[in-house]
């Protein structure tokens, strides 16, 4: 029979399926049979961008690919888990080959320089939208939970923080710097990093709502408060120009980072930042994680205020 | 913080989330950590369901919920593995409490019925569909593959062919008996069918897409061909009387069936046949798998004609 538009269209798949040693059988079949290593936890997770909330139609499909495998490879690193696996839905309007083709050389990019083979997946036809999930391999009792922050704790993030929403306001009215864009589009998953993390952090999330909202997802889920130190916030120079205004929303309630924010246990905090910077991981103490509840700022004139945690939620 | 519309939902999600002890750490964290047990490959699969395509919109959500993790378990069936986890990524036009209710009662009811637990999954704003991811476990050697088949090998299927396809025809026109309705809205995975075809089936499908464009997939991964006797074709009472006209399209290629199609060997179809029986899991043998390419169908006044895979395809 002739190949249909469906076959062409997962012919581009066959860029992500690696030959891990770990796939006994990869796409093709009703699953697809993997190994995990002996003494390890399989560590999962899926998330769903859809079109119009998370990306626009008319964005680069090469970099929705990217942020697709991206913001899920972001979930491992921040249980410190090694990446291995992942399966791909995606629902498409129409079957347009050229908007496959590069949605799949973003995606498989990434992959590749993670090391992560395509095992299966499915296409339908409906509204634009992409669903990812993927697999790691991490010795349970070193993964980085939310549950592991305690008082005393020092407050870490990576990275920088505010970039990528600084970058999405920017689009609505003018060119964005390329840097800025990048941080937007093609988040770097901090993999290494929550590796280098197990043993040393307590606890330990990906920064994708926004620095409040996921501190105080931490606190929560830890029982405690933490303090946050603003003019100890890591911040690129667009950033901090425009929180000199005072308005620090960017950094403190701006999504899509997907950096790490830890806590470290105060006697381990000083070797940590050497490990860091040894292995070239930007990460910088901004605060640390109190008995009792809540989240206080302290902002660069010494006034303290409570920070509610503004996140992103899709039903608001 | 008060809970927000999103946490609100997600409380449904609570149903499912089980107890299995292989679950180290399950729904809240960045990812759900899990132990496969030594010695078994996990089977992972995934599919997506979109509103307008393959329900609709005003279709009971409680159907909507099982059949979401149905097709999901029909695929870990036809590889012959144990259901386990399964994680589920939700996109909903808005908020809607009820809807959610009901649809994760029809989710949870099928996932306890089979021991699966859900460990992770989101929930977006867009327009209306499902993602489930499944893992199960299966020794991998006893794998039911698509390319095992051999020619000389006897062709099964189990259940009865059509009704679901019936039950959609019946639908868009008047109402449909209970039992066709069930069939199209609450298929049943073969699970233990499937754990009981290890060992002795050389090859496995489950037909979603219709008896011919899978066992197209079957013959295509084994490099075989098939005959198929039509007079020998399962079928409920409905469908035999709509097949009567000489038209066979609903058996042959109604999709949504949800029932396994399994090659044995000639020298094993016997013993089979009463090891089904025992297990109470009927069973039929519709012709054999042969030499070379191609699907002949063989009517019942004994003509021969070729049995082209007109599968669903959601792209056509």
């Amino acid at each position: 029979v002739a190949a249909s538009e469906f076959d062409l269209i997962r012919r581009y798949f066959a860029d992500a399926t690696g030959t891990r040693a770990d796939v006994a059988l990869g796409v093709g079949d009703d699953c697809a049979l993997l190994d995990v290593p002996a003494g390890q936890s399989l560590a999962v997770s899926m998330d769903s961008l859809v079109a119009g909330r998370h990306f626009l139609p008319a964005d680069c499909p090469e970099g929705v690919g990217h942020k697709a495998l991206a913001v899920n490879l972001s979930d491992l690193a921040a249980m410190g888990a090694h990446p291995a696996w992942t399966l791909l839905s995606l629902t498409l309007p129409q079957a347009d080959e050229a908007w496959v083709e590069a949605f799949m050389q973003g995606f498989s990019r990434l992959a590749n320089a993670f090391g992560v083979q395509l095992v299966g997946g499915d296409t339908t036809r409906g509204p634009l939208s992409i669903t990812v999930q993927v697999s790691g391999f991490v010795d349970a009792p070193t993964a980085l939970r939310r549950s592991g922050a305690r008082p005393g704790d020092r407050l870490f993030v990576s990275g920088t923080l505010g970039d990528a929403a600084l970058a999405l306001r920017l689009r609505q009215a003018a060119d964005v710097p390329a840097e800025l864009a990048e941080r937007l589009d093609r988040p770097m998953p901090r993999v290494a990093l929550g590796r280098l993390l197990r043993g040393h952090a307590d606890a330990a999330i990906d920064i994708s709502d926004g620095l409040l909202a996921d501190l105080h997802h931490v606190c929560e889920a830890s029982g405690v408060g933490a303090r946050v130190e603003l003019n100890k916030l890591p911040l690129s120079g667009p950033v901090q120009a425009a929180c000199r205004t005072g308005d620090w929303q960017l950094p403190l309630s701006g999504g899509d980072d997907y950096e790490l924010l830890f806590s470290v246990p105060p006697t381990d905090a000083a070797e940590l930042q050497q490990l860091c910077a040894r292995a070239q991981q930007p990460v910088r103490e901004i605060g640390e994680f109190t008995a009792g509840q809540g989240i206080v700022l302290i902002h660069p004139d010494g006034r303290e205020t409570e920070g509610a945690p503004h996140g992103f939620d899709h039903f608001r």
